[in-house]
């Protein structure tokens, strides 16, 4: 219907322009609304305390601002026939996605309660800030939202995952000035550096200078347009400078950059895609100078509330219990003249409602806000088709991250515009090589082979930024708009986006609640080069503890794996990329590695979570001694080498060996419906006799995991927070986690072995102490551990 | 003994910049032998495997290019008579702090078996990336640091925190150009923002441009200088361009903007000092371009190594298995020509010697690196003079945050040069007005009042920039430096700095095992706006999960404060302030909340970490029935409406209440010695008794500091990731914490109440109801709640 009008409207007309304006007005209103008043909408009676909210919550600052921002974009939208959606990146404000997609009907149509009529707007005014209603910022709950308001720094990062291979798009991202200080936000900038105007889509920033952030005055607002012009030019941006706070002034300026900036994308892609040109193109971008406040109260109490740090929140102070100054709170609303926007009974007037865009093209009802345009599932070569043979035991030796990257190739091969990989400058380092052979690292800058090495301008790999906030924010907007990927990297540094992760998510929680909205791919994590090596690195680079952080997180959304092998990381990646709507972390080995497992042993240790490992176990038919457990690389391996030594000195000994792959299976059923009922616990664990846990992390998360169970009689080996620069294997001794620290635990566990054990533990030790003479003096482990093999128990 | 030759040394001359140019080679050639050698130090005799190591390891990439930058320091302190230090910030390439320190004979200083001689110059290669030896980072055991290489990002926030109130330092920061990819780097430029010209140092960074990271090109490599002087002059700098790769011509031009950056230095701050001028200055920076890996290997395998990505680790594959190739080894330590920089001893040449700085302006040996320059403890109020007077437990209402601000307002009357509070703009929302009486924020960008407040060019705040990182990183650096403060922030955005703080915990810990450096000021944070009240916000504001992180650590380090009252938060501030070598995070409530502890029993509370509260307990003399315990605020409160309410109801019910402040009191002694005894523990919880802990965090860690106790009969009701914006009261009921579900559940773990109880169970079930039902209709909380008030116990 837009088409057919095309040729007539003219968009920049003095008429078109008072339309938008009492749009933006309308949308003010509201806004207003939803802060202060539960009744009387549209104040067509006298405003009487219990029309007023008992406490006023929300913020004011941003509102106007964003707001006209919001009004202008859908001018655009209609003028060019655009696809494009609103990132609001500003912490609050939630008014302002509220307030546009009720006016163009799109709230409506996903909450019917919420109708466009004077009782609609009654609720909607009612539900803000209200316990259990509409949160102050952008959240799942509002419509077009992929971006949580709550945690600043990530709206550039999430728009431009977003449009990765999303060529008909146009993000439209407002950054506040505040969340511009933030480290992420400033880093995100050299998106620009890899977006490929071909295949990808359009990142719009508009960075809203407003003055202020909550109690002082923002860096930007006090930065000339000629420093400002310089900062963005220098990333790769061009920016169109609006300012002013003349409604009608604004308006102009505002629409004229606008159409310069949507015809610069335009002309962009154009030449790109005709081309084939894919030099990096100076993306345009908008700075945009209005006051704080706009549009509301100018001063209170003799001080300034517009254009000052003063208007962040509830500039009035109004409520049921104190309308002293009510008059001033119903002649601000009336000064955005009601009556001409809204009918008696509260609907948009016709003329308005006119220009807002209709159907998808409405940002709060574009597809690729909720589940993505054409979401699609992976299509996921045969796992086993990857497998090692494993004829015995821990004879052959491989690199788990190798073998999973011929399979995470072939997925690329197979599913080549919605599957990606990030990382921070990770991917070689973290044995991903194989995915060389079919792609490079994304990266419009110029390329000087052969110094350089897999980089171009079009790649599936976006590792090319040393940023754990870009790779984790670009997988973020990546998978919230329908795709699949993962993010590799050192497991101490995953840490660096610990709070990103917790604000994910809650995205997936709140998500999971609201029936409208599609569910997401995975967020699928790798943490490699673990604390357990670390040649080139030391203590700086050690920490397992994300395992820890993400277990006390509701369970429904979280997975943790940790593939003791090369197949059984296959067959916990078969898993995590069919799954949907969790955070799933895994933890894997990059170096060269005993083998252990059988392709069908590990898919069946994944199905089930974890499994009773019969060929390192002697307690078949009989009453168990003693139960090793292990979750990890390095933790099985140091446990299978101490079952040995345990057999082999007491072969009476009757051992059970359990090797744990999804490690919130332990957790109890009272917390998680994921984990595994008292029996099944039992039956694994036996209900008392001595358990000896070799575990990657921190031993409080096991020993967490193992509270209120039957059996706690419990003794966990983790990582010990002990480190520095030194070899594998006396990572593990410092760690108390090798094969003789946990051998002779296992005795002394046993009370039955007070005495015979003595010999035995004395061993231990003399072991202990010739490594720990020999790795001071050669730098190198000992040759009766480098070159143990498993022998099978007989 | 500079100065008596000042006037005849001629610091650009031909014949000094050879000097220094011999200097850099001996520095280069030692940063080598580090890496390959363990013996044969001075290649006086064939090089045999033995000599090699098994397994060199390190990185060869920055090394070069930052020994070249540290000579080119030492001259201009040699030339302008300055007090400076390091900084390094490229991740790897720990020789270059270890070798230069070695030069000029610091090293030797504090490690006297590494002699400056041949026997310790093989003692230097061998220790390095060797088990138990030198980190291939900057790390504590590296002299003259005071931060940590591993992760990325931290270097300038680290550097200004260092010089605030050093007027006299300048630190001398070297940025990798990896390292400025990432968030906090990006962020960490506007601090030129915030750095007074009379009372502080100043900063100089060095932004290192070799043209790699791990195996990308860095995207500043691949950006004109024209853009690059664009972004810089935009942040507040004035860069200096040094580009080259033939060393004469390089020291040449790096001597002179070394010279034009300290004279530009000087003159800002003889400006600022003389005239008073806190306008603010355009600092000075170099951009410095040579090539990675530069000096070393060009090509192997006819692929480049230097200026290549390549030349990141180990750039050729000798060790003592793979002699091969060892000849070009040697040709690569010969071409630095070792036999004109050393003697036959391996004692550096004496003209060489004699141009490095001498005693405390040794880089490595600068006092501010090792505690700081003049570390004082603080002069601390009485505490006790800021109490509230309690009277009847329960019946005032005040806001913690607001009684401690009185007192840390007049800390910084006492300390006005050593004291500093840092956050992201939320001093005034988490109530520290009081500290306005007496200072403002710093920031030198243009001030408007009375648009602006409390901001100056001057002044003990420094939250002027939205950024956590920021707070953090020059809270750290200030407290590394011998200065004391805190970092006040919104709880759950703390986990922003997860990492950081983690690093900082590993700085502390390994240098507790340095004697050679001094304790530090422990580094406080106040975690305030918690989870459980978010009027103006909502889910995306709510984790407390800061403190199962912190816990995880090793103990000897961390402290965990959860104040209830003002009066404990006193007396926890009183304590936090004295203390050393500690992360202290104290959970601090900003609202009106009811006040419960006289000062005495608060100050005693805290020095014994928790404490049984008789007046809230009805067991005295008798067995107890149930002990109820709480940690925070919230569950305080709650937990003593709970107990009026089950006293009321059954007066025969022998309760304890035990309040605990100090949380990692509970750790078991196994663990940490600051834990509790078995004893001890049994004391207050009893050995078998019910135990219901109200708790401010995630159930898990308290589940975890009961595990192994004797009493495991616990329950706890913590933060279950149930939020929302809501009332504070319907926060506790959403999690179950408020004290009809707390009530309800100590019947149910009675089993003696089984029968008795069921009516309470009903009533407290009614309550909860009829809580819901008004919470949705009204918004607030119902009337008995919000006026509860304490009943004394009969």
């Amino acid at each position: 219907m837009i088409e057919s009008t095309e040729k007539t409207v003219d968009y920049s007309s003095p008429a078109y322009l008072d339309l938008l304006d009492k749009y933006w007005r309308a949308a003010n209103y509201l806004s207003v609304g939803q802060i202060y008043l539960k009744d009387n909408p549209l104040l067509d009676r006298p405003l009487k305390p219990e029309d007023v909210k008992v406490h006023p919550i929300g913020h004011w600052g941003t509102i106007a601002g964003q707001n006209f921002i919001y009004a202008h974009l859908n001018r655009i939208i209609n003028k060019y026939d655009l696809s494009m959606f609103y990132i609001e990146g500003p912490g609050h404000g939630g008014q302002v996605m509220v307030s546009n997609s009720y006016l163009d009907g799109s709230y409506s149509e996903i909450y019917p309660s919420v109708s466009q009529d004077k009782e609609g707007m009654k609720r909607l005014f009612k539900q803000f800030s209200w316990p259990g209603g509409v949160a102050s910022h952008a959240a799942p709950e509002t419509p077009g939202s992929i971006h949580e308001g709550g945690e600043l720094g990530y709206s550039i990062s999430h728009a431009t995952g977003a449009i990765l291979d999303n060529p008909d798009v146009i993000a439209a991202v407002v950054v506040g000035d505040g969340e511009a200080e933030t480290g992420p936000l400033a880093a995100s900038w050299h998106s620009a550096r890899f977006i490929n105007p071909i295949h990808d889509g359009a990142v719009l920033p508009i960075l809203y200078v407003n003055g202020f952030k909550i109690s002082n005055p923002s860096i930007f607002s006090r930065t000339s347009d000629q420093d400002i012009a310089k900062y963005f030019e220098s990333l790769g941006w061009e920016p169109f400078f609006v300012e002013g706070h003349e409604p009608k002034k604004v308006h102009e300026l505002m629409a004229k950059a606008m159409d310069a900036v949507v015809e610069k994308i335009k002309s962009i892609q154009k030449n790109a895609r005709e081309n084939e040109d894919v030099s990096q193109p100076r993306w345009p971008m908008i700075v945009f100078r209005s006051p704080k406040g706009w549009t509301g109260p100018k001063t209170w109490d003799d001080k300034p509330i517009e254009n000052s740090f003063r208007a962040h929140q509830i500039p009035i102070p109004v409520d049921r219990n104190h309308m002293e100054h009510a008059d001033q709170l119903v002649n601000w609303l009336k000064s955005y003249q009601p009556e001409q926007l809204f009918d008696a009974n509260g609907v948009l007037q016709a003329e308005i409602s006119e220009i807002t865009p209709k159907g998808d093209q409405r940002m709060a009802a574009n597809p690729i806000a909720n589940g993505g345009i054409n979401p699609r599932e992976l299509r996921l070569p045969n796992f086993r088709d990857y497998a090692l043979a494993i004829k015995e035991h821990g004879k052959q030796v491989a690199q788990d991250m190798s073998v999973f990257s011929t399979y995470a190739r072939d997925i690329i091969v197979s599913n080549p515009d919605n599957f990606r990989v990030f990382g921070p400058d990770e991917t070689a380092s973290n044995r991903l090589t194989a995915l060389f052979e079919v792609t490079d690292r994304q990266w419009l800058g110029d390329v000087y082979e052969p110094r350089d090495e897999f980089v171009a301008p079009q790649g599936r790999l976006l590792d090319t930024q040393l940023s754990e906030h870009q790779a984790e924010g670009w997988l973020e907007g990546y998978t919230l708009t329908g795709r699949h990927g993962f993010f590799a990297s050192y497991e101490a540094f995953l840490r660096v986006v610990d709070s990103m992760l917790t604000q994910h998510f809650k995205w997936l929680r709140k998500s999971s609640e609201l029936s409208w909205r599609s569910s997401y791919p995975s967020l699928n994590l790798i943490s490699s080069s673990t604390v357990f090596q670390q040649d080139h690195n030391g203590y700086s680079h050690q920490d397992p503890g994300l395992l820890s952080h993400l277990a006390e997180k509701k369970h429904e959304f979280i997975r943790e794996y940790l593939p003791a092998d090369a197949n059984t990381l296959l067959a916990v990646a078969n898993k995590i990329f069919k799954s949907h709507d969790k955070i799933n972390l895994v933890v894997a080995s990059k170096h060269p590695r005993q083998q252990w497992f059988s392709i069908d042993e590990a898919a069946d240790m994944v199905d089930s979570g974890l499994r009773i490992i019969d060929w390192a176990s002697t307690d078949q038919g009989t009453e168990t001694d003693i139960v090793l457990a292990s979750a990890g690389t390095e933790p099985t391996l140091e446990s299978l080498a101490a079952i040995q030594l345990l057999h082999q000195a007491f072969p009476e000994m009757k051992i059970r060996f359990v090797n744990v792959v999804d490690l919130l299976k332990l957790k109890t059923p009272k917390k998680s419906a994921h984990g595994l009922s008292d029996a099944e616990f039992d039956h694994y664990f036996t209900k008392n006799k001595p358990v000896l846990f070799a575990f990657h992390g921190y031993e409080d998360l096991i020993e967490d995991l193992f509270f209120g169970r039957h059996n706690t009689n419990l003794t966990v080996h983790g990582y010990r927070e002990n480190g520095d620069i030194t070899t594998p294997f006396d990572m593990r001794v410092l760690n108390q986690l090798d094969r003789f620290h946990l051998a002779k635990e296992a005795i002394m566990q046993q009370p039955q072995y007070a005495e015979k054990g003595a010999a035995f533990i004395q061993k231990m030790d003399d072991m202990i102490a010739k490594h720990n003479h020999f790795i001071r003096e050669e730098g190198m482990d000992l040759p009766e551990v480098t070159n143990w093999t498993w022998q099978p128990l007989n």
